[in-house]
C-alpha cells in the first residue's frame, strides 16, 4: 500500500478566520483530522470529506495519551491517509507538535508542519496589548504555566522587568505564579491581563495587577483556556482596544454563558 | 467625507500561503496598501484593485520614518479609504504596530489588528525547530537583535539556558549576542541556528554552536533577514529537519543567488 503522510497544522487563536491559506487547503483535501479540544467546530467544517476525531486534552483531562496520538497518526498514513494533526496555535508552540514530527519521523512516515498564529502573541493583539512596544518592553517570554515546577525554574531566575511575560496554560496556576514574581520583585502593580477565548465570539478579558491575580477569586470555569499577560505593555490595552472588561464584569459574563 | 479605517496586517514569514485567510480578505477589497520591504511580491499581487506604496525599512535603512507612516495612514483614512499596513510577520511582535495603533486611535481613525504567523516561532519551525519540548525547553524568549544595549538589558539579567532565545533583526549584531552569551555562563557548545528566507524557495539554514557564531565570517549579504535560534531544542533539527546546510553550503547557495 502507498504510503500516506501527516500535516501537523497550527489552527490558531479559534477564529477560523485566522486560519493560514495552508492550512485550509490541508483541511480540504485530508481524509482523517486528529484534533485537538480547543480546535472550533467551523474549523472542522473545512474538512468535510475527512473522518474527524477528537483526541484532545483540556486544563489537564487527557482524552488520550500522547503515545496513543502518536500510534493513531503512524497507523492512518501507513493505510495511506493524508492525515491532519489540528492544533491549537501554533504546533511547535507548547504543544508537542515536536513530539509528535519525532514520532512520525522515526517511523518513516513523512511528516511536515504548517505554522499557525500563536494564541501567545494573538490573544494579548485581542485584547489591545502588543506583546513587544518601544520604550515598554523589546522582549517577550512565551512560558507554560501548566506546571508550577517548570514555570518556577524558568521565572525565579529572570530578572524582573526585564521582558513581557506571556503564560499559556496559567489560569489554573496564576496564583503561585503571581505570587512568585512579586517574591522576585516585580512590582505589585505590575499591569496584568487574562484573555480567554480570544478571537472567537466569547472572547472576554480581566485586567488587573499582580497584586489582584494573587488574590482574586476570580469566577472562571476550572478548564478555561486563558493567556496570561504580564508587564508595562498591558497598560496600553486602555488605549489600544475597545474599553476593556474588569473583573466583576468578566465573572458576570462567565457566569451568563 | 466619510471616514475609512485601517487594517493592520500580518503578512506571516513570506509565503503568501502563510496569510490568514482574513488578511487575504483584507488584502482583496483594500483601497491602499503600505508595505514593509519584508512583504513578498506574490502577497501583495493579492491586492489587485489597490494602489501599493512600499513605505520598508530593511537593515536599518529607513525608506520612510515611521511619523511619516502614521501621517500616511490617518491621510488615506480620512479620505475615506480602506486602507491596509502590511507587515512582515506578526503587527505586535517587534514589528511597530503598537505605535501605528496608537497614533491612529488618537487621530480617531477607526483600526483593527489582523495577527499574523511570526517568524519567530516559524523559522525556527521550517529549519525543523519546536522553540519549546518536552524536557528541552518550556519557554522561549523572543528579543530584538537590533539594538545591542537594548538586548543586552534583556539577556544579561538572564539565567544561562532557562529558556530558548529567538533574535530577530540580530544577524548583524550576532558576534556581541554569543559573546554576551558565553561570558554569562552559556555553554560555548550550545547549539545556534540562522535561518534565512525561511518559508520562501530560497529559505536556508546554518547550523552551529554559540563560539562558531561569535568567531564565524558567514559570508551572509548585511541585510539578510535572518532569525537565531538559541538552545538545546536546535539540535533537534538534524532529526526533524531535512538534512541540515552547514556554513560552507550556505555561503556557497548565498553566492550562488
Amino acid at each position: 500500500m502507498t504510503m500516506g503522510f501527516v500535516s501537523i497544522v497550527g489552527a490558531g487563536p479559534g477564529d477560523p478566520d485566522l486560519l493560514t491559506r495552508r492550512a485550509i487547503q490541508r483541511l480540504e483535501t485530508a481524509d482523517v483530522v486528529f484534533y485537538d479540544a480547543l480546535v472550533a467546530p467551523e474549523t472542522l467544517r473545512l474538512a468535510p470529506r475527512a473522518q474527524r476525531f477528537s483526541v484532545g486534552k483540556r486544563a489537564g483531562r487527557h482524552a488520550v495519551s500522547q503515545a496513543r496520538i502518536h500510534h493513531l497518526l503512524i497507523g492512518a498514513a501507513r493505510r495511506g491517509k493524508h492525515v491532519v494533526r489540528l492544533k491549537g496555535g501554533d504546533p511547535f508552540v507548547l504543544g508537542r507538535g515536536g513530539e509528535e514530527v519525532l514520532a512520525l519521523r522515526l517511523a518513516g512516515v513523512p511528516v511536515e508542519v504548517v505554522p499557525g498564529v500563536t494564541s501567545a502573541t494573538a490573544a494579548p493583539a485581542f485584547a489591545g496589548i502588543p506583546v513587544t512596544h518601544r520604550g515598554l518592553a523589546s522582549a517577550f517570554l512565551v512560558v507554560s504555566g501548566h506546571a508550577e515546577e517548570s514555570f518556577r525554574a524558568v521565572l525565579e531566575p529572570l530578572a524582573p522587568h526585564t521582558a513581557t511575560i506571556v503564560v499559556l496554560m496559567g489560569v489554573a496556576t496564576r496564583r503561585a505564579l503571581a505570587g512568585l514574581l512579586v517574591a522576585r520583585g516585580w512590582r505589585s502593580s505590575t499591569p496584568v491581563a487574562m484573555v480567554f477565548d480570544a478571537s472567537t465570539p466569547r472572547e472576554i478579558a480581566w485586567f488587573g495587577t499582580l497584586a489582584e491575580l494573587a488574590a482574586a477569586p476570580l469566577d472562571t470555569p476550572a478548564d478555561a483556556a486563558g493567556t496570561l499577560v504580564i508587564g508595562d505593555v498591558v497598560s496600553l490595552a486602555s488605549v489600544m482596544a475597545r474599553a476593556p472588561v474588569r473583573a466583576k464584569a468578566m465573572a458576570t459574563a462567565y457566569q451568563s454563558r
